[in-house]
């Protein structure tokens, strides 16, 4: 009998490691997810994860809430800064949608706060709309997630106290002073802390994306979104050259600026 | 004489290897970006190369038209297909507003064309909105570009004949069966051919973006900007591993799938 518990569990264990125990995510059980946006949102923070849960909407029962303040048009653009020099162009940007003001989300298993210049003026007109929502909806969150400067949103939220994350590399000063107790990680594409995931600046936003809907979904429809929409991922969340780029303190030295990427799901290699 | 001639020409040489050239454009002058939607536009396909437009725009005189078959809110969720199974459920997506209809767009000198499945509903209604409009404004663009299936936009209107492009590789099919006498490259992150150049699947067209703002504005502009949004270009053109995992016919079988990538401007090198 002892060999054939043994083999039991052995085989439980390799089921595990083999990511099985991801791949059963029921497709039909209905995600909840919801994006903030604000005057000023960057749009690769918003559009880059979206696109990958738009991919996944078509084979898995994903609903989409977009948040805004009220719900209707959210204008791209920043509006001016308080005490900052206007930039020496009017920025350029694409207006989104809001379906749903903060008063009326539904609930969500899922909740991403982007980053961009808009942040700033909310911050300046202690405007503090976001931070309080994610703190109300911290609790029934299954993944609390940040792309860029949305890491200062979850830190003023209060939600970061004790928690490691990151943030823009551009924006670190900026970011940073926002929330105590935070355990700020100067060289990290992405942070994983309990339910809070934080990635680094704009596109690294699409490594995080992917890296959670892999470990929640599995790997063989995360992999199939990134090859459908032409991605090759960076898989180590603690390769982060531009916390050098952007001479962050602390950053580690010792890394390697590049990293060698390919289809998802390949094996591949830089020769 | 002779000997300081040789020095001014073997400097104007330097020069111009060197960039400098690219590096004269004058940021104040008027740059008329256009970028084209339709229902069940792909996200990524227009708001990769837009936030690299946006974050420019800051310190280069650009406008942005952003164009529907009407004016208003474009949604981002594609109509139903004509002769296809729906999906298993609805594919959610955001919805971006047009700041111009077709009919009063102004004039522009680079236009985009993105893809998506809301092409494939356009062409089965025999809606020929997109492709009359890219044959109407392409004598007066410096750049006509395309993203993803969009491609397919521009075979149908007609201005790839006798051209090199290229498109989504696992939408190769359905895209290729446009246009006459187009040299459909097999095996291209992305194609340049005189003033038009388009791009392999959605996340492609921010590389071609990249190298695209290289060539007309410098190094040292797109440089900054792709690393602040911490975004590590593909610079090869030639390299596409996703022709091989989507098996296109013809594709390259001998080149690597993995590509070594970093900041750039930097100098990197995967070990």
């Amino acid at each position: 009998m002892a060999p054939k518990i043994a083999t039991f569990f052995l085989r439980f264990l390799l089921l595990c490691s083999a990511g099985v125990w991801a791949q059963a995510y029921d497709p039909s059980k209905q995600l909840s997810v919801g994006i903030i946006l604000f005057p000023g949102f960057q749009p690769l923070d918003v559009i880059g994860p979206l696109d990958i849960i738009m991919m996944l909407s078509a084979s898995h029962n994903i609903s989409l809430a977009m948040i805004g303040k009220e719900e209707g048009i959210v204008p791209g653009p920043s509006p001016p800064r308080r005490n900052e020099p206007p930039t020496a162009y009017p920025v350029r940007g694409p207006s989104i949608v809001a379906t749903h003001s903060f008063v009326d989300a539904p609930k969500l298993d899922i909740l991403l706060a982007p980053g961009g210049m808009g942040l700033r003026v909310l911050d300046e007109n202690k405007d503090t709309w976001i931070q309080d929502f994610i703190a109300s909806r911290y609790d029934e969150l299954q993944y609390l997630v940040s792309v860029c400067t949305g890491a200062a949103s979850l830190a003023q939220s209060g939600v970061l106290k004790g928690r490691r994350a990151t943030t823009n590399k551009a924006s670190w000063a900026w970011a940073t002073q926002f929330g105590e107790g935070v355990n700020w990680v100067p060289t990290a594409r992405w942070t994983e802390d309990g339910k809070v995931w934080t990635s680094s600046g704009v596109s690294a936003g699409i490594d995080m994306t992917y890296a959670l809907f892999k470990r929640l979904m599995g790997a063989e429809a995360a992999n199939r979104i990134m090859n459908a929409i032409e991605y090759t991922p960076h898989l180590n969340e603690h390769w982060d050259p531009f916390s050098l780029v952007h001479k962050v303190p602390g950053a580690d030295a010792s890394q390697q600026l590049g990293e060698c990427v390919g289809p998802a799901g390949f094996e591949f290699k830089c020769s």
